[in-house]
């Protein structure tokens, strides 16, 4: 698979954060807002790795432990939020008088690089069972923007299509570090699923290891592929065009669709209608297409019970060595107007999923609100 | 493996619900409760299957669509509880004026019989994108006492014991029907994880497919006995019970233990000692034993922050034809006094946990209520 850069990515003006922990800030204009210089007092971040894994000896998979955690900043009052600006360079991560979009290591992080070495590698499928590894990888939180208030939805295409920029300058970079096996960009959005900053914004994780759901995307195309010859991601946005009922969005370079088999009371991916394993693979046009069906998504997500729908959105991205295919799975736990999904048994200790709406109905009131939407096209 | 009856199962009292549904009544009384008639009038069951399973092309796991769910029983005040004993067969799901145990057809099923032929299968791996098949199997649910108010942790030895029985005489029943392949026993305890019926029960369901997680657990239990040619799960307890660190309680028959990669802030698994596959294999002692010490983990659960704590219990029961070994698995959302573990991007979309506690930790914490629990032996 060719995993040609599709345009010019944003070069960020970098920093080193108080304790060493590096930042970076993204921004289109002509003159970029300018950095400020953190002056806080830290001590400094400690020399061996304050999380570590450990190998689940019945499945195999790594689970991430990072006791230091459990004292992590929890529902800041608003004028201590860590994310905000901060031209005092005393009281916020982001130094500075204002930002477009900044990008920097979690103070809090379950995966780091600050102390292991970049010849690091996770054992292989072993017999030990207690096999155990430092917490090697890479978590960032990313600022969507320097407003303490609004969200996602909120953006312009061109700040949304910075954020993209960011998540695929981040991605490239981080993929690229020797033991980073897999670069997950998201978001969480909503105290309903324990998020505890309102400033929006969003984290990426570079696992040293492939995570189960990725393993599983992955074994089930080879599978697919091994069968029939063709690219499973391929026939699945084929299947669904044609299909057609549960489609939410066609436009040039993107499709949005309820999936056939969605689990969540609302669920919708997000393909770019080209085959590409990342976003740094995508050109210009359909960087811009891709912000503007995403944040179409996020509005219809809002617009729906008239109010801000808590949600995850995860971005799918492959590469350079494994042949996926990026697209966004966007979901929320809201069930109704005032009830929660909540995963019970079924779900949470089988992972075999009961969903109380169909995708046909999730996608027949998605497209209901679409029309009520000031479509970017037209607006913003 | 040898899947041998370990000791005589109770033969419940047999009846049927106003709408056909199968209601079984457990008991050790030397004069069991007389079961009630339910005279409600009821719309018959539909004859078609009312939900429908979709194999996700991702993936190929199952996803259980039941749409009639959306109207289920919410939160009912409690003189309304379809859960208690009825004796006027009006107002509950549960005719008569006292039961031990109850086990019955849920009316708000996932998966039923009801409506499709018992020579049911699944299709098997297809590359066919867009597949669904009728919801065949079965959602029951056990109610564990006829008092509304309690839990499971407040039953005696004895009436956890005819639980125990209960679940096995179902599962028996369950898994030697022609197209189920799995039978799941669990409990959701707790208004924070969304149960919804306040009184004493959990469910069972019978899947005609293998979950995901039991399929994970299998997969690796064979890649580590190629590997090593030894039976992991023996291997597990064998591990634990030699670090010891984890271990909360050792009887004769039962091992309850941290597991060494916890992925939640409270997590015990109980084994019993002699490896079996399901509950129905137990000796009357081992039943005997396993119920004290699965009430006593109950009990430092509801011990840990002196109020009951939100679980999942589950079973993970294995057999006739399927080679694993029955351990349960009891874990809770609760992290701290005032805090919850919610499952943000790295959980619910990538299936890779991170948690605060390390299961040392847990392991301390729970081993420190123990000494205020009275002990099953010596009191109740």
């Amino acid at each position: 698979m060719n995993h040609a850069r599709g345009r010019v990515l944003p070069e960020p003006q970098r920093r080193l954060l108080a304790d060493g922990r590096q930042i970076a800030y993204f921004s289109n204009a002509e003159t970029p807002p300018e950095p400020g210089v953190d002056r806080r007092e830290f001590t400094p971040r400690p020399t061996s790795s304050p999380t570590h894994l450990r190998r689940d000896p019945r499945t195999g998979t790594w689970v991430m432990m990072a006791p230091a955690r459990q004292d992590r900043t929890y529902k800041p009052p608003r004028n201590m939020c860590p994310l905000c600006p901060d031209e005092t360079g005393q009281s916020s991560e982001v130094p500075g008088t204002s930002y477009d979009v900044a990008v920097f290591e979690n103070r809090f992080p379950s995966l780091s690089t600050a102390s292991v070495g970049s010849d690091f590698t996770l054992p292989a499928p072993i017999t030990d069972l207690e096999v155990q590894a430092p917490g090697y990888g890479r978590c960032e939180v990313v600022c969507f923007t320097d407003r303490h208030d609004g969200s996602f939805a909120e953006l312009t295409v061109d700040q949304a299509r910075l954020v993209i920029d960011a998540w695929s300058e981040r991605t490239v970079d981080l993929l690229s570090r020797d033991g980073v096996e897999e670069v997950f960009c998201f978001e969480n959005r909503g105290e309903e699923i324990g998020v505890t900053l309102a400033h929006p914004h969003g984290q990426i994780y570079a696992y040293p290891f492939l995570t189960e759901r990725t393993a599983a995307l992955l074994a089930e195309a080879q599978r697919y592929h091994a069968a029939s010859g063709r690219d499973l991601f391929e026939s699945i946005l084929d299947a669904e065009r044609s299909d057609g009922r549960r489609i939410l969005l066609q436009t040039e370079h993107t499709t949005a669709f309820v999936p056939y088999a969605a689990r969540w009371p609302v669920e919708v991916h997000v393909y770019s209608n080209r085959k590409v394993g990342q976003l740094a693979e995508l050109t210009e046009a359909e960087a811009d297409d891709l912000a503007r069906t995403y944040l179409t998504v996020l509005r219809a997500f809002d617009a729906l019970y008239d109010e801000p729908l808590p949600y995850i959105a995860s971005w799918n991205q492959f590469g350079p060595t494994v042949d996926g295919r990026l697209h966004a799975e966007l979901f929320s736990i809201r069930r109704s107007r005032d009830k929660l999904k909540y995963l019970a048994g079924s779900e949470s200790a089988r992972g075999a999923f009961v969903t109380d709406k169909t995708p046909e109905t999730i996608a027949a009131e998605l497209r209901a609100v679409l029309p009520a939407i000031e479509t970017v096209e037209q607006g913003a």
